[in-house]
């Protein structure tokens, strides 16, 4: 564990990854501990097995171990592996009132002072007023009947206001009929998964590098995840084959940062319409470009064969749990039917709410405000690189809510553990690594959208300080 | 068929119920015959063996098959099941924009023009106003970091504000940390459904009259749902025997109408105790008693043997998707790891709103006002009764959003059918049998709480009108 710090209770950052589960699992220990269902000395499956059993990434796991050994409930030995602590743990009386917290668990480290990892855009920069405007007018305009249940589909408001926005914006081929709206991306994925799998799907070709976190949910699914490889160019989509889908970022690569060329973009949809595949691409930041217009989706290029996947995560808030997909007309079907059997779940006031911020205009001006103020940190992040230092370079195109710095070979480990000593959480690019690609260069992935205004110039001042 | 405008697509009141389901179901199968999967012609699985194929209740494939005969999908014969119709399919064009909707599909029937049936607040009375304050005043309070992702425990705020409003009202022990929020009362089922699973529970008893969707996800998720057997004084949980867990309406049952005698609740909760069993109380509606003060939530025996469930779908509306359970000590940690593992789906922002709302007294006012407005539509519903007829009378104690209407014997069928035809959408007590209990008596179950205020006396008129 270098990053020892990424650990702590402020790694809220990557959407859906760790913290939830982390924290669960956590939690889920220290009463197996405290009610003596696993006792002193008790040694435990490692991160890999008891991953693989709850389907969960490994790193999940072993951050939770790592977590529960700082606290004082496991400890671990090379070569010992992990065991449950030999301290009295109490058994809980019965029927009590819980303990209070402070009487229950061992101190827990402080968490950094400063974090630049990446997965959340600026909470501080959440257009409060404005959303709260939009949800006035949402509230008072809705029949009463659009205030109950929106079922699986989705409120029809606000999938005419994405169809809309989406083939402005993204050039997506957008029809209301053809959107559904899910929880984020991770709740889209994880629908296409389940109608994967029921249509006879074995694998789902993934990129080099991405989230540990939507290969498990695949994998949990029953689908193999290989990655494709990658060169100096982006993920060469030309050595697709037999897979059947496609999960990639295309208009900028998570988290490499580079965009898909046209030739590998063109080659993805050939494949797909030569093979049947299905291409999902995670437009996860796309409208953030700096040096240009942001490039259209690429779904554009065969609505029927390209599933879109778009969240308010990353240009609002994850707080919101709103995502949408934008689907071939023959999938539908399908995924209302996965999506009817497998949970109800966005709420429709929010849905209405974003359908009138988007109409409004509101969405295209929190966007454009958001993009100036993301590309200013990112020019300041580059200046500040350039001022102290030859041998840092950021790579990957000026967009997004995150930049890749390449690192001399074999420092990243000690970069990341030395930002973490100065109180600054931050991501090496290895933990974004496939499992089934080698070692590659040694990078780090900075979210410099995660902190608040005033944070960023601190944030940014711990970062030069961490660099060699 | 009886109650053939219960398919149609007004019948959306029962919480997570028939609806998504049945419409994602019914788009899967179009689909299916728009592409020319399903060949005209082609016989299709038993109702039966397609709902244990899907983990579904029988009654939502009937229905939709039954809706996609009507529609002209499908052909429905005594003795050759149902087939895809021979009518000219065609298939999709390629990669072409969706066609209308009314180009693709044959005309449906009209809604009904009133509904009674169960399970849905007067969405007319979601106090839009208090509601949008409550959400200003959140929004304006709150940290930025309260704006993010809440994690699968919910926000601290919430947790807080039920804690001390569910001790006030309902008699519950809670604390903050055993409070889960969750998407609703049947997204808190399947989270405990799993965790009984993974403690090696194999039946969870259930009572004689319920919801098919809760009996569905038990069963779906490997546990056997024997009925317990009832009698005049409710069900008799006296009979429990080695049930590893008991799903319970204890304050109001839904839909028979009584509460459960004190002897009763006493024997769930030393059954419990005995045999370390757990008790699932679902409080849908306990705010709503219209003769007495509410009886308090059974969990207040017994915090540790008790689960304690609770939604706003009853209270506010089910658009909210907000859910809560309250867990014994040693349940939290499991519960919150099979939630990290499966979903992260409650929004932030209706989380900090339901905080203010509960804190503020806006909560408790609406309580009231909507009781007194329920309360009044009780009387006349049973005043209407008495106006009109002797030998129907209303069961159940004078609470929740429904009562139950005892009919002649061999009525039901026949009632609720004129109902359909003069435009009103009813539900007859059958089809909230368990299958494991004989037929019974012939009643209906009414919605009272489900018209607005506008709509509710023709709803009642009409229901008049197709009494015996």
């Amino acid at each position: 564990m270098t990053d020892s710090w990424a650990t702590s209770g402020a790694d809220l950052h990557l959407e859906l990854r760790g913290p939830g589960l982390r924290s669960g699992l956590m939690e889920a220990l220290r009463e197996a501990v405290r009610s003596g269902r696993l006792a002193p000395g008790t040694r435990l499956p490692s991160s890999r097995s008891l991953a693989a059993d709850l389907g969960v990434a490994r790193n999940t796991v072993a951050d939770a171990y790592a977590e529960l050994v700082a606290e004082g409930w496991l400890t671990a030995r090379q070569g010992s592996g992990t065991r449950v602590a030999r301290r009295t743990a109490p058994r809980p009386g019965p029927a009590a009132g819980p303990r209070a917290p402070a009487g229950r668990r061992p101190p827990v480290r402080r968490p950094p002072a400063h974090t630049l990892c990446p997965g959340t855009p600026d909470l501080g920069s959440f257009p409060r007023d404005a959303w709260l405007t939009a949800s006035r007018r949402a509230l008072t305009a809705a029949p009463h009947e659009a205030l109950g249940y929106a079922g699986p589909h989705g409120r029809p408001e606000l999938r005419a206001a994405l169809a809309d926005y989406l083939a402005r914006a993204r050039g997506v081929h957008a029809h209301p009929d053809r959107v559904v709206i899910c929880a984020g991306f991770v709740h889209g994925l994880r629908l296409m998964a389940r109608v994967l799998r029921d249509r006879r799907v074995r694998e789902v070709a993934v990129e080099s590098y991405g989230l540990d976190v939507h290969w498990d949910l695949l994998g949990g699914a029953g689908l193999r995840t290989p990655a494709l490889p990658f060169d100096d160019h982006g993920t060469r989509t030309g050595d697709l084959d037999r897979q059947g889908a496609l999960l990639i970022t295309a208009a900028h690569q998570f988290p490499l940062g580079g965009a898909l060329p046209p030739d590998r973009r063109a080659a993805a949809v050939d494949w797909a319409r030569r093979t049947g595949g299905l291409v999902l691409e995670d437009d996860y930041d796309g409208e953030f470009r700096y040096d240009r217009r942001p490039v259209g989706a690429l779904q554009g290029l065969d609505p029927e064969r390209v599933v879109y996947l778009g969240t308010a995560s990353k240009s609002l808030t994850p707080g919101l749990r709103l995502g949408w997909m934008v689907l071939p007309e023959d999938l539908v079907g399908e995924v209302l039917a996965a999506k009817g059997t497998s949970d109800w779940v966005t709420g429709t006031l929010d849905q209405l709410t974003l359908a009138e911020f988007l109409r409004s205009g509101a969405y295209d001006r929190h966007v454009r405000s958001m993009r100036l103020r993301y590309r200013r940190r990112r020019d300041q992040l580059v200046a500040a690189l350039a001022e102290r230092s030859s041998h840092i370079r950021v790579s990957g195109i000026a967009a997004g809510l995150h930049a890749v710095l390449e690192l001399p070979p074999g420092t990243e480990r000690t970069v990341v553990q030395a930002a973490a000593w100065q109180g600054l959480a931050l991501h090496g690019l290895d933990r974004y690594r496939h499992p089934g690609v080698p070692p590659g260069r040694d990078a780090l992935v900075v979210g410099y959208a995660t902190p608040t205004d005033s944070a960023w110039p601190g944030a940014l001042d711990a970062l030069c300080r961490a660099l060699p």
